[in-house]
C-alpha cells in the first residue's frame, strides 16, 4: 500500500492513537484516555468478605460506567458489545450479593438499584437473556470450583428464572482470519506462506 | 431515558471521556489529558524559604497557564471561572513573593511579569477585582493564621490599594440541586424520597 | 552541624528516604512504598448509593489495614495514632452503613465484621471511645452539613451511646514550633530573626 | 489474637510492607521494588515476527533475571519455584526461536547464550528436567492451539531429547486450606461455617 | 495580543493540550496520548548480547511506528521529520543486527523484514538517502566511540553502498530566532532588551 | 560461579534490589525508593523568566537534597560524588540567579541561603574548589552557547574570583574496563574474543 495516500489519515482524529500507531488496530489494555491497566486494580485482602464487598462494588460501579457507554453509541456492533458485558456483569453482581447473603445473612440485592439491575431498555442485553446468559456461572475449568453451586442457586432475582452452574468455559468462536493489512505492516498469507505450514503440518500429522 | 438513543453520544468526541463514563459529568481531579493529580506535586522540604520560593515559582507557572486556558475558550462561564483563578492567584504570586521580601529583603516583585501580572486585558477578572478580590486574603479559619498580617500588609503592588486579611473562609453560594440525570444513573428525587427525608428532620428537630 | 559526622546516616536504612531527603522529616503524601497518593482514588459516580457503598468498602478495607499496621508497631506514639484512626474510621464505617440502610431500607451493618468492629483489643483506641470520638460526627463548618442528623442519629450499634453531631470542627491543639535542624538544612530562629516579625506585628497591631 | 504483642512486628522491615498492610501475605502484583504490573508491558503489534522478536527477547531478559534472583536466595521454596520458571521460562525461550526461524531461516538459537540457556548450575532446575519439564508445550485448552505442533517438534536444542506438545494445562496441586490468620483479619472456619456449606451441598447434591 | 479574541481556541480540539497550556507550542517528552516518557524505558542489564538484543528489537518496533505514523500524516514537514527517522532509525536497526552478528556468528538481518527495511515507499526518506545518511554512523563525539568502526564497516545491506563512520556530530542548523507569541506569555525581543546584551557582550569581548 | 552459593545473597536486604535483578549492578534511573525518572520533570514554557525561575528554584533544591544525602553516608567515594555535585549544584544556582539579575534586575542570590550555598563544611566539596571547579561553566560543545559568557562573567559570589566559561566539554576519564561479572550474566572477555576485535580492527585500520 501507498503509504503517501495516508492510508491511516483518519488515525490523526481518532480518539486513541495508540490502536493505530502501536498495534494493529486492535485492543491494547488501556482506557478510551490511554491510561493503562495497572496491577493496583486487583484486591486481595486475605478476608473472604471483604473481597466479596470489594467485588459487588465493582461490579455495580462498571455496570454503571457500562450503561453509560451505552448511552454514547449507536454502532450496532458496539451495542452489542456492552449489551453482552450488561448481561454477564450483572451476572457478577447477582453472584457477590448472593455470596454475602449467604456469608452474612444481609439481603444486599435490596441494595440495588446502585444501578438498576434491569436490562428491560437494552434491546441487545435482552437478546442475550434470551439465550440464558443471565444464568448460567461457567467454572472456566473441567475440575475446578465444583463448589460453586452452593452461592449460584434458586432463581434469579429479577426474572425469576432458575440459576444454573456449567462446567466448563463459554462456547466461543472461531476467531476470523483476518486480512493482510500492509499499512499496519502486518504482513499477509504470502509473508508466511501457508504451504510451508501446510507441508511441516501434513510430515508432523498435525491435523489444521 | 431511553439509552437506544444516544442520549450522551456527545460524549463520544469529548476531550476527556472519564467525566462522562465514570462521573455524573462533574468535576475529577485530572487535568485535560487524563492524568490524576499526584501526590508528588506536594513539594514542603522543610526549609521555610525554599518552600515559599517553590510556591511562588508555582504560582507564576499556574497563572501563565491559566492565561492560556483563558485564550482557549469563549464560553462565558468558563471565562468567568478563569478570570476567578485569575484574580486570586495574583493574590498568591503577590503574597509569596511578599513573605520571601519579608525574610529576604529581595524585591521577588520585580522578577515579574513572568508573566505579566496585569489582568488589564481580561474583562472577566476585572470584574472580580472592582469586588476587590485581589487584595483580601482569607484565613479559612476563626482561629488560625492570626499573623498572615505580618506579610499581608501594605499597598498591592499594581492597583496601590490596601490589602486587607480576612478572618474566615471566602463567602460562598448555595450549591444548586441538580436535576435527575437519568442518562448518567443518577436518581432523582422520588428515588432517595425527600418526604421521609423530611419526616425523620421533623422527628429530629432538623433545620432543613 | 558538621555533616562530616554523619548526623542522618540513620537514614540510610529506613523505610522511606524521602521523608529524609525531600522533606524535613515530616510527612509527605505516598505510602509505607513510597507510592504517591493519586487523584485516580477519588469515586463521584453521579449515583448516590454507589458512592456510598464505594465509602462504605473503603473504611471497611482501611480498618483492616490499620489492625495490621498496628500490629506490626509497639512505639506509643505510632499505637495511639492508629488507635485514633481506628476510633474515628470505624465511626464512618457505621455512617456509611446507616446512609444506605435510610436510603435502601438493607442492614447493612450486618455484613459486618469485615473486619470486626470492635476496638476492645486495641488499649489506644479504647481510650479515645471513653472520650465519646466514636460518637461525634463533626461538620468541620459551622453553616454547612446542617442535616447530618438524618443519617447520624439512635445508637452506636457496639456500644448502645446515642450517636452525636457536633457542629464544627474536632477541638485540635497548637502545633508546636520545632526546634531548628541544620542538617535537614531547616533553619531556627534567628535566620527568620522573630524581633523583626515582632516589630512589623507591634506596628501593624497583629497580635502573636 | 492480641493486637498489643504486634504478632506482625517482623513485617515492620520487611522489603514489601504491601504483602502484610494490603494483603493476607499472599502475592499481589507488583515487583520487589512495590511497582505494580501495567498494561504497558502488553506488546501486540499486528506484525507477528515483531511480537516473536518481543516475547524472544523478553524471555531471555526474564531468564536473565531469574538466575539473579536465585542467587540471591537460600531458601529451598524460594529455589525450587526460581528453578521451575528457569525450566519453563528457558522452554520459551527456545519456543520463540523456534518460531522466528520457522519464519524466517535464521538459526535464532545461535545469539544465546544471551544468558546461557543451560541449566546445569541450578539443581532445583534440573530435578524439574528429569520430569521432561522442559520439553512440553501446553496449549492450556482442549480445542485451541492444535497447531502448535508445526513450531514445537524436533529435537530440544541442548538436551537432544524430543520436544512434545501436550493438549491441556500443566497438572496442578490440590490449593491447600489455609489456616485462620487472626492477625490479617482472615477469619478461620467458625466465621464462614462449614457445617452450613455442608448442608447447602447436601441439599443442591453438589460434591464438597 | 487581546486574550477575548480566543487566540488559543484552536487548540480546544488538539489532539494534546498540554503543548498549547504547558509549552509554548513546542514539544514536551510525552506521547501523542498524553504519556510522559519514563526511566522505566531504559534496558541496561550488564549483559551486551542481552542489551543489543533489545535495541534491535526496539527499533524494529519504533520503525514500524514510524511507518504507520507516517500514513497519517500529509503535513509535508511531518513527512520529512518521519523521513528522516525512517532513514536514521532504519541505520541504527542495520547497526545492531551487525553488532549481534560479529558477537554471534548469527545472520540477525535476515530476521527482517520486522517490517520492511526498505525505504523505497517514502520519497522524503529517499531524499535523505540520496545525502548519505542511511549509511553514517556519527560518534558524536571527537574522542569517543573511535572503535566503531569494528561494527560499522562494509556494505549496506540493502543498498550496498559503503557504510561510513564519521567522528562528531550530525551537522546542525541555526536555531530559528522565533518570534514573540504574546497568547503563550513568551515575551519578545524588547523585553530582554537585545542592546543590553550587545552592551555587554561588546564589554566582555564575547562574539554574537 | 556456582549459584548454589547465592553470591549475590547480599542484594536480599539492599535499599533498591532493581540494581541487582534488572542491571548488572550499575545505576538505573530511578531514585532511591524505586521510583523511576519521568518527564513530568521537564519544564519548558515558552516564557524565559519562567524557565530561568523554575531552574533556580529546582537547583536551590537540589541542593537541600543533595546535603542531606551528604549527612546520610560517610562512604568515601559517595561523599566524593555527593561534593561534586554540590560544587557543579552550586555554580548552577549562580548562573541561574545571575540570568534572573540580568533580565529583571533583581538581585536573587540574595534570597539565598535555600539553603546556604556555602560549601565550606563539606571537605570533598572543598577540595573540587581547589580545582576552580565552581567557577567554569562549559559549553559542552565546540559551535554552540558561544554567548554564556554574557550572563557568565564577574566574579563568584561567595569567592570572589572569576568566573570563566570553557568552550568544550568537562576532560572525562576513561572508563574502566569491568571485570567478567558472572553472578550477573555479565559476560567476560572470552564470550566476546578480543582477538576478533583486534583482527577486524587492524584489517579496517581502526586503532584501539
Amino acid at each position: 500500500m501507498d503509504p503517501t495516500t495516508a492510508p491511516l489519515s483518519g488515525a490523526v482524529d481518532a480518539r486513541n492513537t495508540s490502536h493505530f500507531i502501536a498495534s494493529g488496530q486492535t485492543a491494547l489494555p488501556m482506557d478510551s484516555m490511554g491510561r493503562f491497566w495497572s496491577g493496583e486494580n486487583v484486591f486481595s485482602s486475605g478476608n473472604l468478605k471483604l473481597d466479596l464487598l470489594h467485588n459487588f462494588f465493582l461490579e455495580c460501579g462498571a455496570r454503571a460506567n457500562k450503561m453509560r457507554v451505552y448511552e454514547m453509541v449507536d454502532d450496532p456492533t458496539a451495542r452489542t458489545m456492552v449489551g453482552y458485558l450488561l448481561v454477564r456483569g450483572g451476572l457478577h453482581v447477582v453472584a457477590y450479593a448472593k455470596a454475602l447473603e449467604v456469608l452474612t445473612g444481609v439481603d444486599v440485592k435490596k441494595l440495588l438499584p446502585i444501578p438498576d439491575l434491569s436490562n428491560d431498555a437494552f434491546p441487545e442485553a435482552k437478546k442475550f437473556m434470551e439465550n440464558k446468559m443471565h444464568l448460567k456461572l461457567y467454572t472456566f475449568s473441567q475440575d475446578d470450583y465444583t463448589q460453586a453451586g452452593i452461592i449460584w442457586n434458586g432463581d434469579h432475582p429479577e426474572t425469576g428464572e432458575p440459576l444454573e452452574v456449567i462446567k466448563g468455559a463459554i462456547p466461543g468462536h472461531t476467531p476470523p482470519d483476518l486480512d493482510e493489512e500492509p499499512q499496519l505492516n502486518a504482513p499477509g498469507a504470502d509473508d508466511i506462506d501457508p504451504q510451508m505450514f501446510a507441508d511441516i503440518a501434513r510430515k508432523l500429522g498435525v491435523k489444521m
